[in-house]
């Protein structure tokens, strides 16, 4: 069959709007419509070539929602008409990494995930011939595309497309560091670093559990009202309060916070949310991705009294047992994201969409299909 | 009264035994007659002149076991005749930290502690009129003390003094990482860098919680005879195998590590013991106390891709919650002491036992008043 894609033909270059041939799903796949998709820092860090293991030609895009158009052979956990989340990081509750308990890094299909492709080694996408790369085993910038059963989460079919999609992986990421990583209690005191889109899912994940104080911390002052609207108590900025940001916030917090968020990738910031942790027994989640090559340091002496140092992907998030219950905290109110939705584009207009995100003029731009 | 002690008049200086005058105690406190005590790497750090906060002079030591002889004015959780072990991480049980559940850290009397005084903000110790210096809230190099009640754990009177005194400090810092810190489950992969002291209380910690592979990594040999005694199953020395020590640990771990703990005090071990964790859950514990000024360092993605950078101190172990809990193993044989106690030594032989400490011959030495 056709589909209508945005193609990344080589890094730094925009997208092209193009019709794919897409191969129709093997054993254990099924082929997905996607009705929309958001358009994450992700995506633009592989374009831009930062990304060592980024794989050209490639369709990006790793934040979708749509519909089961087709199933493969022996799938049996969705069928046709079902609404679904495609997960770039899939569930397949065999592996030892899912059998654990302790982690959402399924590994049953991590290496051809990594190198573009599906999991027998193959691409189901070609345009002229050429075959194109799979991306984050999504590729959500095209109307169709075909993916592992483990790799897709079924979703109540009223919630709408063009904003739940973003649960794909920015508000689970945030919603989910709080409660699957770092698992915060009613009444704790929690600062995050960074108000970007991530910081204000972490915001009201902290603020849908209960959690006291909520700090946000952030360099730019436009994020304070963003901030305030998804459950944020307090604002600080850095770079106008006197004296170390550390110090200003452990006495803001009455001796250190109990949960601390790095959204923001800095590996200095990371520092700063770590050492903000009350000693004894705040814990510090790394949500942000570190430029490569930067490393995190701290004197061991912050762990010895107590704090502990975490990261999380995907929120801690298994795809398929855990997204449907974000999606269902979405459609029941008790989390919020059609704000966020700063921006929906068509997929024509999708370049423009990563100039808004390079502009910092955007939380989150959709292409709706 | 009169006291006999090992005093330390001023750093890098052998200790003097002399007879001190010590008062009573007042409201609260409690007077000790120490039986037994260890010498730890602590007690060394300080005398050394290491540790910049070290007060002089001061009676050192913070690794007892004794009988409690006489209780101050309110006392009423120990009484004459009770055996007990001093704390220097105390339990007031009332203080934000004991209260959270979440720590042992109690900070009652952290600040006077940290001054080498009692929680009135003087000493009881004098010599010729001068006030000697208390020393991490116990001061057991003296044969009695005064301490708050809240610094006295009170266990089993059939605990030999001569052995349980080292659970004042090394016996329930590396078990405890282990019950307490690590929460390690049966069937858990181990390993443990470091067989010192400390380290040889990780392995019997984890062979006694029902670990499976329990791997001992040191660069000295002669420590694989000493590991095997307590339950280390695999011996590493880094010196000896060919490439990387962190991939070798990995392979024999399929995978890395559940938990990982470092007995060593070198930030550059430390980092390999965090990369030598399971991807997606393996949590590394730093139990070794760095030089001044070391930091650790490691990539952000160690992190995010699930592994868990925690510290210990005393175990975490809340004294007199645990302390008589880890006295009850080692009277009922879930652990073992016995065999560590290296060597005995009379109060007049104290500075042979940290020579023997520096020369690295003894496990631990235990002088006995």
């Amino acid at each position: 069959m056709k589909t209508r894609a945005a193609v990344a033909f080589e890094a730094k270059k925009p997208l092209e709007i193009v019709e794919l041939d897409l191969e129709g799903p093997k054993a254990g796949e099924v082929l997905v419509e996607i009705m929309a998709t958001g358009i994450c820092h992700t995506d633009a860090y592989t374009l831009d070539g930062l990304d060592s293991e980024g794989k050209f030609p490639s369709v990006l895009g790793h934040e979708g929602a749509g519909i089961v158009r087709e199933v493969g052979a022996g799938v049996t956990s969705v069928a046709p008409d079902d609404h679904v989340i495609p997960l770039y990081t899939p569930e397949c509750r065999q592996c030892k990494s899912c059998l654990s308990g302790k982690t959402n890094l399924c590994t049953a299909i991590r290496s051809t995930q990594g190198q573009g492709l599906m999991p027998d080694g193959t691409s189901r996408m070609s345009y002229k011939g050429e075959a194109i790369y799979h991306y984050m085993g999504c590729s959500t910038f095209s109307n169709f595309i075909v993916v592992p059963e483990i790799a897709v989460a079924k979703i109540r079919t009223d919630a709408p497309f063009n904003t739940s999609c973003y649960i794909g992986c920015g508000v689970t990421t945030g919603v989910g560091a709080v409660t699957n990583t770092a698992k915060v209690e009613p009444g704790s005191n929690v600062i995050v670093f960074g108000l970007g889109g991530i910081g204000l899912n972490v915001l009201q994940g902290a603020r849908m559990v209960g959690a006291d104080k909520i700090i946000g911390v952030d360099i730019n002052d436009d994020r304070e009202e963003w901030g305030k609207r998804f459950g944020m108590t307090h604002f600080v900025n850095p770079k106008k309060i006197k004296g170390d940001i550390v110090e200003h916030l452990v006495a803001l917090t009455d001796g250190g916070a109990d949960y601390t968020f790095d959204c923001t990738g800095n590996t200095d910031v990371m520092r700063q949310a770590l050492e903000a942790c009350h000693r004894g027994w705040g814990e510090s989640i790394i949500i942000g991705v570190a430029e490569a090559g930067k490393e995190i340091s701290t004197r061991p002496f912050q762990l010895v009294t107590g704090r502990v140092w975490k990261g999380t992907a995907f929120g801690g998030a298994r795809g398929r047992t855990d997204v449907p219950k974000i999606v269902d905290w979405y459609v029941n109110g008790k989390i919020e994201i059609d704000p966020m939705i700063t921006h929906t584009l068509s997929l024509e207009e999708i370049n423009k969409g990563f100039d808004l995100m390079h502009a910092g003029e955007s939380i989150r731009s959709v292409v709706v299909f």
